[in-house]
């Protein structure tokens, strides 16, 4: 039996890793390459936290779903990253169609090979309002099918999934999870924009959490206050 | 809106690939490398049907999967594909964990892509003994997490579940499916074994449904009377 933690390399599931590494059960970390705009920076800052916190880490790759799924801006060159706030509706443009539960089952593919166990995965929140995916509901009847699949032992755990963004950086400072290496960015630049939706709610997660935020933005970031009052007001 | 058929190459599913044609939303096919055994034989005759059938046919390759599954003949080189009956417990060596999500999830993220509309799988009342996920529990929790995994609609269909396979190989006689070009065989040489559960289960097929069996057999194949008196002894 083991614990398979879905491991992006971004903030949440960085501290949601080093969260499982008090456990008792042995750790594995899975990240999936789907052909993510990102994924380049993204699966290198998952590797190097990995290696740093001693966790056998997967890659699986599918990169080649990123053409078939049209539509969203992280599989789709021709589809911008949308700007601005991470709750407003036009963030729906990064929805990777059913990503958290194409993750999920090859998490627990693993899972089962290993005798079965636990898949958790870092849905929060501030998720809720525009992915589905990482709503409570969804992962109630995922962990259903979940225990339907199989003879051996399963479920899936959210232990973020009433958590608020600053309330998971709070808790990563604490553990002392290197905040520092991970990666937001929906862009997937040389350094986080500072701009995209998901760099607006990770500074404003740092800022609300009152904890410093270490990630190095580019020059031409907006300055948050103004977005944040933009997007407000 | 588009219906997505889960399609391995396999008799099950060429015949319910037949059956979707007659439908007007507009249809594809979705095959999944995960690194299997029989992959070089069962990928190669669902292209061949995919393409004389006219449905576009995307294959999703995932082949690093197989190595970290281990435990299933089907993706781990140490175990033995089981010989027998296909409902002798010895099949469960068979058992890709999860695999029916896995593919389900890839399929529907194509799916939601296009608009959303229907995921069709060919999991069948023999099926039901060994495999998990293809009974009616599993497909009933799983159609519900893909409800609430996107705001698109989706459904998952399994219109086999409470058929056998003599059922739906007299079915696909009568819809013309061909037959002949499908592949079961889970050791994946060059003609169908014969003798492995899946080839047996096949063999049975055709002999109940009353249909020529087209199929070539190795040399050695065992008498199916013989082994089926065997089974049942």
């Amino acid at each position: 039996m083991i614990n398979v933690c879905i491991f992006s390399g971004g903030l949440d599931s960085t501290v949601l890793l080093y969260r499982l590494l008090e456990r008792e059960r042995p750790l594995r970390a899975v990240s999936i390459n789907y052909g993510q705009r990102h994924g380049r920076r993204e699966l290198k800052a998952a590797s190097e936290i990995a290696r740093i916190a001693g966790v056998p880490h997967d890659v699986i790759n599918m990169s080649g779903m990123a053409s078939l799924l049209p539509g969203s801006s992280q599989t789709d060159p021709d589809v911008d990253v949308p700007f601005g706030h991470y709750a407003n509706p036009s963030m729906k443009a990064t929805i990777v169609p059913n990503r958290n539960m194409l993750m999920i089952s090859a998490a627990a593919a693993i899972c089962l090979a290993h005798g079965g166990g636990s898949v958790i995965y870092g849905a929060h929140l501030g998720d809720r309002a525009i992915y589905p995916d990482c709503r409570e509901e969804f992962s109630i009847a995922l962990d259903q099918a979940l225990r339907c699949a199989d003879d051996r032992p399963i479920n899936l755990e959210r232990p973020f999934v009433f958590l608020t963004k600053a309330q998971i950086v709070k808790m990563g400072a604490w553990n002392g999870a290197p905040l520092e290496m991970t990666w937001s960015c929906y862009l997937g630049g040389d350094v986080h924009c500072g701009a995209c939706g998901t760099c607006i709610e990770r500074r404003e997660a740092f800022r609300d959490a009152e904890i410093n935020d270490p990630t190095e933005y580019a020059p031409t970031a907006p300055d948050l206050d103004t977005v944040l009052a933009t997007i407000r007001s």
